[in-house]
């Protein structure tokens, strides 16, 4: 089988010029003698690699200086609990706006540490729609506000930042990183998995006020859960992970040649708006967000029966577009059109659809 | 420049035969239309890879049926504090043999948690040897001994493992695991970063007793930093490192190929052997580990002076033989000599050494 189209909420596609690009110095980086899979993290190489990965992610992301990037381990999962253990002592409150699958996790986490408050929970509307965030439902006293920017599961997104008053706002963006123009100057800390939009599974990347750094931790926090360990240490206080952050890198060099994040975002949403747009016009499509919040990045949408999900569903993966399903808990479908999805894909899901709508009116 | 021999003590070498293998299939994994680095890890395929991984390495390592296998990220580092979290209550005893400069992060990040006693501690000899551990040196109450099996900094390893009475023996294997036989029945939990003998970095192997994931955890411990989630989840309760592990899982599949650990064990003590041989039969060079204790995986030495290590270094990056230098705070030379390594590797650099010696000696 040729390469297929493959809408997975993540890991997902990548640009095929990168990974031509990765498979082609496979053996052999740059001329080095040895493939960026065993080459020593001290190694002068990779410290270029890691160099060029943070400046290229620093330019298309315009990251001020007053920022650290990091690069971790252990996806938005373990963010869920560094985020609490390095910006709050044990017991402080925190709030969370619950708005999704992966919101309540972290919020879940957070409560672990500390007094987290779920200012918002969207569960009443199974998550349909991003409730409203005022100043007013957030306790003056929290250390932060915690968002999850996209929420992959429901597709719904934020598609303006929530007011916070003066409490300092951290999101989660792991689905919509690159994929969208994101104000980091609005943010205490950002973060992101990589395997959506940045590059393979296993990398996760962390861009945070450095004046975050310079609190005292409580000393039960393990060393590996400190970010101002990582930021001391370039990232390389341990072995990291060191193929993640070239294919990383490659992204990232190929966004900024695609005209960067803006121009990610402005084909991202060209392209959704289609996809939505044809789901509307059909009788047996529906969309499953509330419009104001949809996401770019996942769409979600159901048929008429669970049935006849199942048999587009198949009709779908004979077209060579897979993994369309949707999240478990939610049912449905669910297209992911993350940067390294080609247009020619999401045509062909429109067309698919199209052709299933037509099929069921004759 | 061709593929180099690379001394590197991790990230480092990879078969040949592997890499190779890896980058035939980087674009179209087994015709299923995707790269390993984008396919969901909840696919079919992925799956399968996942499941493949976990069946050879338990066939090489004679793991009971008792024992889990979990892959994780963080590296050996974020074990160091998974261990006291996961297997004592806050405030309890363990012991901690001190005999390298990982050893003792591990004893450090254990005194986060609880009553970490250093049971020995070979800094009086530089980490040189490793000091007999008896069980009357190990409090009766330890939840654990801790051990690092191979000391990758200093060259040393424990050549049989130590009596722990009733106490339960845990050891962090990362430089040797896969290069050695290592008796699984003998510990209650083993762990390893996979980036010296199991593939490359971003990716943990953890295996331990069953009986261990019952134990009530402090509601503390963030969900991620528990090993009963991540076996009950199949090592799949959040995104996993899918490409270490395909790779790791192409590695496993290579030593089973190639004889199994017993081979590899056999291979790998011969040519270690024939290494020391050659600096005990030199004027300028010395082995720095003592006799006894010498690790088969990473050989250390040093010359007359600093200056002379220089000079032998430069000579042997001339010959394409790259990674010698020894760790920064031991200084001298460090041929890191694990499984991806070719016999042919460990011939040019004793040719090296022996070039060195008569160009001194003439």
């Amino acid at each position: 089988m040729d390469r297929v189209y493959n809408f997975s909420a993540g890991p997902s596609m990548l640009p095929l010029e990168v990974l031509e690009k990765a498979q082609k110095e496979l053996l052999n980086y740059n001329g080095c003698g040895s493939s960026v899979l065993e080459m020593s993290h001290r190694s002068k190489p990779f410290e270029a690699i890691v160099n060029n990965a943070e400046a290229t992610l620093r330019r298309i992301m315009h990251i001020p200086d007053e920022y650290a990037v990091l690069f971790l381990q252990g996806g938005a999962s373990l963010q869920f609990s560094m985020v609490p253990m390095n910006l709050t002592a044990q017991g402080a409150t925190t709030a969370y706006a619950v708005t999704g699958q992966f919101a309540k996790k972290a919020w879940e986490e957070g409560a672990r540490w500390g007094n987290a408050v779920a200012v918002t929970n969207g569960k009443i509307d199974n998550f349909a729609a991003i409730p409203a965030v005022t100043p007013e439902l957030i306790p003056q006293d929290a250390a932060y506000l915690h968002i999850t920017g996209n929420n992959t599961v429901y597709g719904t997104a934020y598609n303006t930042l929530p007011d916070t008053g003066s409490v300092p706002l951290v999101a989660d963006w792991s689905s919509a990183i690159l994929g969208k123009v994101i104000d980091v100057k609005k943010h205490a800390l950002i973060y992101a998995g990589a395997q959506k939009n940045m590059g393979p599974a296993g990398l996760t990347v962390v861009i945070l006020r450095k004046e975050l750094l310079e609190r005292t931790l409580d000393p039960i926090v393990p060393t590996m859960l400190q970010y101002a360990i990582h930021a001391d240490k370039g990232s390389m206080y341990n072995t990291p992970p060191c193929f993640s952050i070239y294919m990383a890198g490659l992204v990232f060099e190929w966004v900024e040649k695609n005209g960067g994040v803006e121009a990610m975002e402005q084909r991202n949403a060209a392209r959704a708006a289609a996809l939505y747009k044809a789901l509307e016009s059909c009788d047996h499509f529906r969309p499953l967000a509330a419009k104001k919040d949809r996401s770019i990045m996942n769409v979600t949408f159901t048929l008429d029966t669970p049935e006849m999900t199942a048999e587009f569903l198949a009709m779908a993966q004979g077209r060579g577009l897979t993994s369309l399903k949707g999240y478990r808990t939610v049912g449905g479908c669910r297209a992911s059109l993350y940067n390294g999805m080609p247009d020619e894909g999401v045509a062909a899901l429109i067309d698919c659809i199209c052709a299933f709508e037509i099929g069921k009116r004759t």
